[in-house]
């Protein structure tokens, strides 16, 4: 294996370990064995589990499947619906637990690390401006009342999602998926007509 | 200190440790230490770490300050946001840290240990149960169109509320409480007289 394919298995791996035990419970060596890799080759990659984590969580970001909502097809708020349908297969396919990586390592070590925190911080930005772009193209095209502001919206739809994402993990149940979708759809983001007749 | 005594400052210490540390960063030793007691001791009182988590949760289950929304002063959905703001501003007076118990050992430890989980699972409950009474009680007097589900909504509030303290953290910032007072109060809680002129 050489130099690169080991720094690979090793972000791979506490991608993996991180998500499904947690920061603090996987330690180097929980990371190391998972890739196969000696303990001792750890620190010739990283100068620690702390900078590991923030490769981690970037490489979380960039593999976050954003493309059901940039990708055009169908009406914007579908396409919002479909991302956040897709995402919640995914933890129903894992037995409600996992949760979110961005989420979990916010509530867990952001407060004891500048850079994991600004990672995290980073992260959610990043698929809040991805959904506030597909809010602003609703708004645009009818399908939403003109006084949305897109990005606070889209932020509380991210925040909304990573609590029900710990609700339904602690629930063990769907029932804080279906809320969300109720309340996000049927009464967060109303239809640009209803608003019209509103007005 | 008797025996009382040595137990209560373990259940104080731990409470007060798993909120700032975390669940696996808060050690057995780290929680006799600041309760200023012999690690020794820990386990004449309990069985493990697990079970004094799930008396720390059950703790801050019971000291949640949900006063403000029993209290019967004010209009129900005044004394629901008096609710939030009173544990928005908490949060800000700790500079952004510690959040919510419930929600970090949800988001830590909720996977890996069922008592741990269904500690949460019932704060989470009883906490969603006591702001579905205050949305019933304003449905009832006209301020919440009638089509409300009180605990769907209320589910999805404290929902949104956990990943908004969550984001608070990340960003070290109150923008996600100011949109989530936008959003909740603005957004989703429409005032009875607006909905049914809309109907």
């Amino acid at each position: 294996m050489g130099r690169r394919g080991v720094r690979e298995e090793i972000v791979e791996a506490a991608l993996e370990q991180f998500h499904v035990q947690g920061y603090n419970a996987a330690g180097v060596k929980v990371i190391t064995d998972a890739a196969g890799v000696p303990k001792g080759s750890f620190y010739n990659h990283f100068d620690s589990k702390e900078a590991l984590a923030v490769v981690a969580l970037q490489r979380y970001g960039a593999e976050h499947p954003v493309r059901e909502l940039a990708g055009g097809h169908g009406e914007p708020l579908t396409r919002l619906r479909a991302h956040f349908e897709s995402i919640r297969d995914d933890v129903v396919r894992h037995e409600f637990t996992r949760g979110c990586l961005l989420g979990n390592l916010g509530a867990e070590v952001a407060d004891h690390s500048e850079v994991i925190r600004e990672a995290v911080r980073q992260g959610l930005a990043q698929w809040t401006e991805a959904i506030a772009v597909v809010l602003a193209e609703a708004r645009d095209a009818g399908a939403l009342r003109t006084g949305v502001d897109p990005r606070a919206t889209a932020g509380f739809i991210v925040n909304a999602w990573e609590g029900s994402l710990i609700r339904a993990r602690a629930d063990r149940s769907a029932d804080a998926f279906e809320s969300f979708f109720a309340l996000v759809f049927g009464a967060l983001l109303p239809a640009g007509d209803t608003a019209s007749a509103r007005q």
